[in-house]
């Protein structure tokens, strides 16, 4: 293997310090997930181009294609999942018979886009999505629990402050309705680009897609709502305006609210200018912006469809959130805001007092590892401070020297230089040195 | 997407109970790789198709191709990596500059073959690598510690008892050199298939390729020879052949088998038949067997190589073992020798008294989160007998029913009937009942 090597623009990879951050949060949102009591699976990572292709907007675009390359599959026109949604859907239909609903899952997977790589945006990247779904009917309340998972998450990740966005689709579509605007989608989408284009313009759309003054200054009075509690809904009746839809709506987005306010305080915002691809969703939407990076976008976001799997007879309602974990990293790591503490997993490097007593030194580790201490052996008997550099390198906190007979052993943590002795089958590593730690650096 | 849903052969999805099985396995080889001080780290799932076909006998025929399907990328021809050891090498020469080395990684990830399909073998794949690679030069020590690895994780899975059976490519190179069998290449390849067609029939296939009754013989007798200790040594010696590269093969196969009678004793067997295409192997070679189902061949190989890498300057050797984990379960959940203990990750079901207690419900779950204990809210308020059914078809081991006033809460161990009083802000969850465990069933 001699050829050239490049990287492949939008298919990032990690050194193994970024690597230790990016498992951590992988854990965490495991973790939290399963705390919520979310059942894990995995789909296979090609779908029939059809059912891909199948999905909304310029899917076909960035749909990279699969085939072998000496052929003979000629039958099949694969596809790489470009998200967590569309083989989820078809798992359900697949397994129906299976699943137990209302069926709660996460899926922590890779997807790929063949979009072009941009700051924040990747052609392979994961996803970390959970979804309730059930058979028939939904009950709404799984979308007030939905921000409680996401703030569950959020608050564990060294990230700072979070703000969860919530809407429900039925406040403009009933509001829209009311005033005369029947085009609900069509509106909704202008109104979408209230925070790249601001208010002025996005009037200006409004009324060229032929509202009246009145009924764009609604539309946008309506969107700059916005709440940390119930008070959503009196600035809402404040504009003079009434739809059973919208009260719907209102009563709906109330209840996420005071669920929020009771199990997530201050996590969980009513915010009446998030739309997310209303064209798909039916109820309460979500997106999740880190406070400061705002410019960002939403790193986790989702919503109820009423139809998120349909085999023509029976139909899977569903409520879903999908966090964009490259997302996160990428700006994160991109921009430096955290690093690992170490770039091993080891603890411990078993220091070698010369070749012929390595299999002491073997022996030491092999005794740490029994008890759960993550640790290596000195790859050669060089000097013990080019041996303590192997570790200092690396990030290893402790260096062993092993003494020759029992209760002879040393250990130094190399960062103190505190050095005292210890005993292979009893010496406790601080838990906080144990496996290496993510840390906030700003 | 109401289209018709298929499963795709080569391509395994699991329910959520196994993947509760596959996520266990896999913890336990991140767990045991980082207690080894190994660094994880992901490459992107594709590879420029020149690198992937430069690999070996029919590597063209299985690879998969990627390409946008909408066309606009004709000057990049990727496919998807087929291991994770040609991505790894890339990964090396690409980041050479910024890794310590001997470095140690671990990697854990989907690898694709467009092969058929067939009883253990995958078209899409989990495969769980450790490798040590150095600059240049690495220290023969590493050989030895390989098998502690897989011993380590081997004994954590519930797969019975399973032997490490080591070689080194050393002996029969030396071996058939010394008694004028030039060809070692092409005797190894004919060897090789000693237990797939007998001693008979390979001695008919080295006699037809030219070697003497007596060298036939002597090949036979050399691959037959097997020990649990450092015997091996003896009985190569007693066929009366000596050579310099030979010597050098038993005294580092004796090396590593005294290193794993200390470290991993009844776990290591030297077994010189052992010859994983050893055209690339220069030193030891790992394979392991499940003992009772030896018919499966190997499920975790590997062996030392001069040349992972080079960038025609510089030779990066290594050693490494690769797991395969979709192998392990294909047996395991296939044959239905384990199972998980639940399908569902969540501990407690807090009932519900009726719809408007509800937030007393989401209350007592946040409270169980908050102490790490996974749960969930009953989705409906059925009668009790309903919702305690709806945690026996997930296998969730505790109903809780709120008492509606502080200290009135009640929680039920539904295996047993027993319910007693609890606190959500004190109630210890047993240890063994806090996440689902896997069983095995035999």
């Amino acid at each position: 293997m001699s050829s050239k090597v490049l990287p492949i623009s939008g298919f990032p990879e990690y050194l193994p310090a970024e690597r230790i951050v990016e498992q951590r949060f992988l854990d965490v949102i495991r973790e939290t997930f399963e705390l919520h009591g979310f059942s894990s699976i995995e789909t296979r990572s090609i779908e029939p181009i059809e059912r891909l292709s199948s999905q909304g907007e310029d899917a076909d675009k960035e749909i990279y294609a699969v085939s072998r390359l000496a052929g003979g599959d000629e039958d099949s026109r694969w596809g790489l999942h470009f998200d967590l949604t569309v083989p989820f859907a078809r798992y359900v239909l697949e397994n129906a018979g299976r699943l137990s609903f209302p069926f709660r899952r996460y899926q922590i997977q890779k997807a790929w886009r063949g979009e072009r790589p941009q700051e924040g945006r990747y052609r392979e990247f994961t996803q970390a999505d959970v979804d309730v779904v059930d058979v028939g009917e939904l009950s709404s309340h799984v979308e007030a629990e939905m921000p409680l998972v996401v703030a569950d998450v959020f608050s564990r990740f060294p990230v700072g402050e979070f703000v969860i966005q919530v809407n429900n689709r039925k406040i403009p579509e009933g509001f829209y309705l009311a005033i005369g605007l029947d085009d609900v989608i069509g509106t909704l989408r202008i109104v979408d680009k209230l925070d790249k284009i601001g208010p002025a313009r996005v009037a200006a759309m409004l009324l060229a897609a032929g509202a009246t003054r009145d009924q764009a200054d609604q539309c946008i009075a309506l969107a700059m709502i916005h709440s940390a509690d119930l008070s959503f809904v009196e600035q809402v009746r404040s504009l003079g305006v009434s739809h059973p839809t919208l009260e719907e709506g209102l009563a709906s987005l109330a209840a996420v609210l005071t669920t929020g306010m009771e199990n997530a305080p201050g996590r969980v915002v009513a915010d009446l200018r998030i739309a997310r691809g209303l064209d798909y969703y039916t109820g309460t939407v979500y997106e999740t912006q880190l406070v400061g990076y705002e410019s960002w976008g939403s790193f986790c976001s989702g919503g109820r469809y009423d139809a998120l799997a349909s085999d023509g007879r029976t139909t899977y309602p569903g409520v879903g959130i999908s966090i964009g974990v490259s997302r996160i990293l990428g700006l994160l790591l991109g921009k430096g805001l955290v690093r690992a503490s170490r770039s091993s997993p080891a603890a411990v490097l078993v220091a070698l007092n010369n070749d012929v007593e390595r299999p002491q030194s073997v022996a030491i580790a092999t005794a740490l590892r029994a008890r759960g201490i993550p640790c290596e052996v000195a790859p050669s008997a060089a000097r013990f401070g080019k041996q303590i550099r192997y570790a200092e390198r690396r990030g290893i906190p402790y260096v062993w020297f092993p003494g020759g007979d029992p209760g002879g052993d040393q250990v130094k943590d190399i960062r103190s230089g505190e050095q005292v002795p210890a005993d292979a089958e009893a010496w406790q590593c601080p838990p906080e040195d144990l496996r290496p730690s993510v840390i906030r650096t700003d």
